[in-house]
């Protein structure tokens, strides 16, 4: 058995931190097949680590590893956990790293990982993604049981997820996440849009004073720096500037309140 | 059969879109050998991502997978392609991105990809690195015959590449790439200087109303800071500053123009 | 045998250096696993560099290859080197790249790289890595014997290493380097602090005027932003912020001075 093993962690790409969990990996399973999903989550932002994780363990083969580490409670009493779904494992803090992914997935156990038989080394105080998240990890992909790392709870710590409100026609949520293309994600799915044409033909989407008419298919739909909307690739609604970031051209970064309304129109049902 | 896939795209390193790439390759194939080249080429930067891939692809084992994202137009007519060669695959938009490799690679076969057998999930409007790019490349590592996944087209896409004239006793070129060490690559190529120096024993390179004398064989043989003049790794003539970034000392950027000609010396013939 | 192969250099993520590299490798060992420990040492910081492959090489499995590509004084006459220490091999240029290792390394022999069988292609003045130190860590981790490629030599170039003084209950250190969450790592040592309180229970770390009283267990034990003193992974004093880059609170830099004395206290001894 040779699960891959991905990692997602606040280390960034300058410090050797991240190569340091590869060869504690590669210690114990050298074939192991590490897979980094991201170095550069904003220092310490929980929430920002669980949306990166959320977006993406999906497309990972059944059994993959999933390893979180954005840990700025490194050494205090939060938990070292194993979270097993039914068909990924989640390795990290219980501190709210896997909150998107415990509101989505069906969880079979959670392991507070106690056992250092699976850690043997010395655990120093500030770097458990090396000490026994990486170990843990190894075992994990050479097919080890978390049910033999710990013991089992029932209560991980999860953070306030900010989900959009619906007000008759329209609904009211925000921006969650600015890619690195400056496109600005909200929390509206495209089930709440749907909703919405099944309304009427126009829609609406308002941000920063902005009213930008209808929902695109494409980033290149509008003329180069006209602010539009669309589904991106995620699900979500997104304001986008075809070949500018919409970042700068709107002023908005996460929290900027974004809301999606169904106007009278043409065939307003 | 199993061919390593590479990666060149503008997803940056910040978002986890890479490493959802990874996973859907994974899912396919999941002992996949995959190889990031770049993920930093600029947003929407065609011609840059064409010249990474001209860079490096060469340096591969026979029968790898190039696969290059940089894909402003995603979702529009654009087609996706697959292209063969003698030694390699290119998968990716056909917009231009393959331009350089066009111009030197002995092509067998471009295949406009339209077999959903390839990419059988839903295919978004914003991702095709995700939804089309990486499954046809995780079959292709497996061996699939680019022949089934869609139907051979004679007219790709391709941008024009800036080449140096030549006028007399001099090459007119210019910068094309600078590299995060700040040294300036122009078209010029070891060639042309070849062809110089079969007229005069002496070189002189003119950019921003600056002369330097002479080529170089390594950084170091100036004095610290001091502009020069080498043949970079790569063939081309490249404009360097021991130990400092010469894009910032002689402040040039890609488009500056570059000459390259044989002044009369002691032995001009 | 199929030997790991670390990649340690200042090529940058922007540039396709890295990928070219690992093409070079992987067409000699198709099956080759290169495992990224850092591509954004600063340009030409050898000693940077030093302390990189220092912090991680000893994570590595026994018989890894670490490649270290640090190299302003490409094309001269610095020597291409292979050092093979009791359980690991390093290859790079001796520049003072394996400064810190070799300080802490059992040395079995150091080779010269004169040896062209082992890079057969065409060796450019400014491209080493791709040329030299890529293909002859490509043959050692298929087994290739260093003793093959080159010649014995005894005269390694080192780099001097700054190490604290100590000066009665105090050590006088300095900050070796500062990652990327702010942190400032010292020079001075959890055996030198651990000295201290054999001296004292009252330790106190004085950096820019600024007095820290006591040593911490870990960074969340302060207060946000307040600056701390703690033993970080490596083993190391560093400065911390909670939550803060201590860096930018405290304005120091590598180089700053500091000092960890044992002060008359409770129990002074």
């Amino acid at each position: 058995m040779n699960r891959i093993v991905t990692l997602t962690t606040d280390f960034g790409l300058k410090d050797p931190y991240a190569g340091i969990v590869k060869g504690v990996i590669l210690s114990i399973n050298s074939s192991a097949q590490i897979i980094d999903i991201a170095h550069n989550v904003s220092p310490h932002d929980i929430l920002e680590g669980s949306f990166y994780i959320y977006q993406s363990y999906a497309y990972f083969p059944e059994g993959t590893i999933h390893t979180g580490v954005v840990d700025p409670g490194v050494g205090s009493e939060r938990r070292p956990v194993v979270i097993e779904t039914e068909d990924y494992f989640f390795v990290g803090p219980d501190n709210g790293l896997f909150s998107h992914v415990l509101g989505r997935e069906k969880v079979r156990r959670i392991i507070h990982i106690t056992n250092s038989d699976y850690f043997p080394g010395r655990v120093s105080h500030t770097f458990h993604g090396r000490d026994i998240f990486a170990p843990v990890a190894a075992h994990l992909s050479m097919g080890a049981d978390p049910g033999d790392m710990g013991v089992s709870i029932d209560d991980p710590c999860t953070l306030p997820i900010p989900v959009p409100e619906r007000s008759g026609s329209a609904f009211r949520g925000e921006v969650v996440y600015v890619d690195s293309f400056g496109n600005l994600i909200t929390n509206i799915t495209d089930k709440d849009i749907e909703y919405l044409k099944s309304l009427s033909t126009d829609i609406e989407i308002r941000i920063k004073g902005l009213k930008i008419e209808g929902v695109c298919k494409t980033y290149s739909m509008a003329g180069t720096g006209k602010p539009i909307a669309l589904i991106g690739s995620c699900g979500y609604l997104e304001i986008a500037c075809n070949c500018k970031k919409a970042s700068d051209a709107l002023n908005a970064a996460v929290g900027e309140k974004v809301e999606a309304a169904a106007v009278p129109g043409r065939s307003y049902r």
